[in-house]
C-alpha cells in the first residue's frame, strides 16, 4: 500500500503538528495567492478576472482501491481530477485546498507519500496548495479537493453554448482508464486467490497509467488559445463520453450525431478490451475517468484544428428534435443513453 | 435519526437524478455568483475585492453523532462552521460548495433533511450554494464544505497582526457547546442502557443549542464595521479559547495575559459544568465548537466597545518574552497550553 519507510503514528504529532509537518515546505508561487495556509481562510486576488471553483470528494473503497493505487499516485490523481474541472471552463487553475480524513491504519509516512503526489501535481501544473483540513476518520481515507482558478469573462466556456452545426471534438483518446482499471482488478483478484502470483502488467504501461496517473489537459486549453479558438461549449470526461455529450446537448438544448469510427481509441485499449471480451467503443462511451476534454467549435475553426494529432472531430451538433445519436461503424443509428459513473451504485 | 417520511432509496434516482432533485430549488441570489450549480466549476465575480476560501471536513462518528444530532441541524451546523472562518477574516461570506458522501443507510428523505438545514443556513446568512459533489460512501455520512467570501484588502484581519498593548476580546460566551455535548452524550448512554428512559434535557435548551445549532458571528463583523473598529488580529473559536489565543500569539510573535474572571461563561454552562464536576473555565479554554470570534483591538478603540454586551475584554497582548499567561481568579499565573480539538485523537 505504501513504501516501507518505518511507521510514525500520527497521534504523536497531533493535528497542528501534522499540519505543520506536511505544509512546512509548501511555498506560494502564484501572484494571485495573497495568503495561503495558516489562517482561517486563504486570500486570493483575481482582480479583473472571474473566479472559478470546483469541489470533488474521493473515498476509499468507492473511488480508489489502495490494493493497487500507490498513495503517491493517488495524491497526484486527486489533484488532476479536480484541476480538470477548471480547464473544462477554459480557465487557468491557480490554487487548491485539500481536506483529508485519515483512519489510524495510516502512519505519517503514508500521509507524506500522499502529500508528495499532491505536491508534484501542484508544481507541474503551477498550482498553489493554499489550505485545507485534516481530521481522523473511521472510514479509511477521505480526500476532499477544491480547485480554484480564473478566467476573463469572455473566455469562459460553459456547457450550454453548443450551436447547431458545431463540430464535436475530443482531446487524446478514450476508454484507456476504464480498461486499465479492469486489468488492475483482475490482477488484484488473482493475487488475492494466490499471493505467490505477482501482477502481470507487462507491456500494459499506457492503460495502467491512464487509470493510476491521468493528466488534466491544461495543454489543450493553451493550444486552443494559441490557435485563437474559443470552444462554444466544453466539459471534461470524468463519467464517460455518452454522459458528457448528453450534458452538453441537454444544457445547450441541442441534439448531436456522434460517429463511432471517429472515436479515438488507443490500440492497447482496443486490444485489451477485446481480450476482456468488452466492446472498445463501450469503454470509451461509458468507462469514465479519462479526464480528456470534450468540446464544440464553430465549423469555421475546422481548418485550424484539422491537423492537430491530439484533437479528434467525432461528430457534430444538430437541432434538439433530431436527438442524440451514435452512428455505428455499420451505419446503424443508436440513441445515446446516459450510463454515468457508477460510484453511487457501488454501495 | 431523521423524521419518518417514508423511505426512497437513492439508487432509484442515480447520481444525476439525486443532484437534480436536491438542487432544483436552489436559486442564486448574490451578484458575485455568476454561475452556480450545473457546470464543471462555478463562476464568481469579486472584481476589486480579494477572494477568501476555507474548507472543512465533517465525518460521522468523529465530528458528529447521528444518535442525537438531527440531520437538519447537522446541515445547518455544517454551513455555520465553515462560514465562521470567512467572518474570522473580517470578510463577507457569499458562497459555499457542498460535497457529500452517503452510505446506503440514508434514504432520499434523510438527504433532503440535511439539505434543508443547509439551505436554511444559506438563506439566513445570504450565501449561495453554488456547487459540490455527491458520492456513495461505504461507512456513514461525510460532509465537505468549502466557503467562499470576499473583502477589501484593507479590511482583512489575519492572525498575525496583534500588537503589544492590544486588548484581547471575545464575542458571546464560551464553553456552552462543550458542556452541551457532555449532556447529550450522557443522555445517549442512559438511553443505550435503557431504551425506555427518554432524554432529560429539560431547561437545558441553551447549551444543547450551542452544540447542535451554533451561529457564526456575522453580526459581530457587521457591528465592528459600524463602530469603525478593525481588529488587529482575529480568529474563530473552533478548538477552544486556549488553542486560538496561542495561534494569535504565535503568529503575531507576542505574549498575552488572559484573566480567568473576565472569560464570559453563561450561568447555565457554569451550573451544568459544576454538575458534571468539570471546571467551567476548562470548558471555555479547551472545549471548542463555540464558533465565537476572538480578536485583538487597539486600546484607543476601548471606548467604542466597552458597553457592547456581546463583546468581552478578556486580557491584553504583551511582548513575546512574557509568555502566554492565564491569571486565575485567585491571582495565580498559569502558562496557557494548547489542548486543541481532539478529533485526531478520537480514533
Amino acid at each position: 500500500m505504501f513504501e516501507n519507510k518505518g511507521r510514525t503514528e500520527i497521534e504523536q504529532l497531533g493535528e497542528f503538528g501534522l499540519i505543520d509537518h506536511l505544509t512546512k515546505h509548501i511555498e506560494i508561487k502564484n501572484k494571485t495567492s495573497v495568503k495561503g495556509i495558516g489562517d482561517d481562510a486563504a486570500v486570493l486576488n483575481f482582480e479583473g478576472k472571474k473566479t472559478l471553483i470546483s469541489t470533488d470528494l474521493l473515498l476509499e473503497g468507492i473511488h480508489f482501491d489502495l490494493a493497487y493505487m500507490p498513495l503517491k499516485h493517488l495524491g497526484y490523481k486527486a489533484i488532476q481530477v479536480n484541476l480538470s474541472d477548471i480547464y473544462a471552463m477554459n480557465g487557468t487553475a491557480s490554487q487548491v485546498t485539500v481536506a483529508i480524513g485519515l483512519s489510524s491504519k495510516f502512519p505519517l509516512e503514508a500521509v507524506e507519500e500522499l502529500y508528495q503526489g499532491m505536491t508534484i501535481a501542484c508544481e507541474k501544473y503551477g498550482v498553489d496548495l493554499i489550505g485545507g483540513d485534516t481530521s481522523s476518520s473511521k472510514q479509511g481515507l477521505i480526500i476532499g479537493i477544491t480547485s480554484i482558478g480564473y478566467a476573463d469573462e469572455k473566455d469562459i466556456c460553459y456547457r450550454d453554448g453548443a450551436q447547431e452545426g458545431d463540430l464535436l471534438c475530443v482531446s487524446g483518446d478514450l476508454g484507456g482508464a476504464y480498461i486499465g482499471l479492469q486489468l488492475l482488478e483482475r490482477e488484484k483478484n488473482i493475487f488475492l486467490e494466490n499471493p505467490n502470483i505477482q501482477p502481470d502488467l507487462e507491456g500494459k504501461d499506457y492503460i495502467v497509467e491512464r487509470q493510476l496517473k491521468p493528466e488534466a489537459r491544461k495543454d489543450i486549453v493553451e493550444v486552443l488559445k494559441l490557435m485563437k479558438i474559443k470552444p462554444t461549449s466544453m466539459i471534461d470526461i470524468s463519467d464517460g463520453l455518452s454522459s458528457e455529450i448528453l450534458h452538453i446537448c441537454k444544457q445547450s438544448k441541442k441534439g448531436c450525431n456522434l460517429y463511432e469510427e471517429k472515436i479515438p481509441i488507443d490500440p492497447m485499449t482496443y486490444d485489451t478490451a477485446r481480450d476482456f471480451g468488452i466492446d472498445p467503443t463501450v469503454c470509451a462511451l461509458n468507462g469514465g475517468e479519462d479526464y480528456e476534454l470534450l468540446f464544440t467549435i464553430k465549423q469555421s475553426d475546422f481548418e485550424k484544428i484539422k491537423n492537430n494529432p491530439d484533437i479528434s472531430i467525432i461528430g457534430h451538433i444538430t437541432e434538439a428534435a433530431a436527438g442524440c445519436n451514435l452512428i455505428s461503424k455499420a451505419g446503424i443509428v443508436h440513441e445515446i443513453k446516459a450510463q454515468g459513473w457508477t460510484s453511487l451504485k457501488s454501495n
